[in-house]
């Protein structure tokens, strides 16, 4: 038996099997991503403490940065009180968005209903990810 | 046509009709709950800058801090890459999780799988949404 298999096994998956998970930057606070765990993706984040999420999209587990380089490495790992969400205190190399900015949440809805680009671009996205 | 309804056409609701929202200390940037959102939930909370969510469990739009008294005064909304998320910047009566702490992640897992309190209570449950 795995030393955080009480915590998994206590964790509520949802009928996708996830959990949402919320990455901030362990110094300032700023909210990065938000993403979504199964029991693997979120054991093999406390394990090796670095950002590990289910993507969607591609079906498969997702250590974040194995493209980029752009990793998360975990300080502290917090847990809700319904057990369905944790948030992720990080150290992030580069940015991660993958547009280039440090914060998927770079836009600011304005009170007229307009965005306003208020985060920081860190990295031109076609250097990273490569484009054809 | 409202003025949020560019934004609100091109959000992403998931097959629920759900986009995901982490609600933030706008001054300390303690994440202290993550909730969901429908479009009128979202709409309500841009129009009336107070978080307006989406109950899953009872099935009904939710001013949170209508039964507690728990308000989270909006003063700021951050909208992600993929516009299936949102971050609240709030000012927040009480606290926001319904066990009494101020933050839902009231609690650090540990590096050995253990569960520690690290979070603030700042009220009793009973006190607030009454027991019988």
């Amino acid at each position: 038996m795995g030393k955080f298999d009480n915590l998994l096994n206590q964790c509520k998956f949802d009928d996708r099997g996830l959990i949402s998970a919320v990455a901030q930057d362990h110094l300032t606070g700023e909210v990065l991503m938000l993403a979504w765990m199964n029991r693997e993706a979120l054991e093999q984040t406390l394990q090796r403490r670095v950002a590990c999420y289910w993507s969607r999209s591609r079906g498969k587990l997702w250590v974040k940065g194995e493209t980029s380089g752009h990793f998360q490495k975990v300080k502290e790992v917090l847990i809700d009180c319904d057990q369905d969400a944790v948030v992720l205190r990080i150290e992030q190399t580069g940015g991660a968005c993958h547009t280039g900015y440090r914060s998927c949440f770079y836009r600011r809805v304005e009170e007229d209903g307009g965005l306003t680009v208020t985060g920081e671009k860190v990295f031109e996205e076609g250097e990273v990810y490569g484009k054809p």
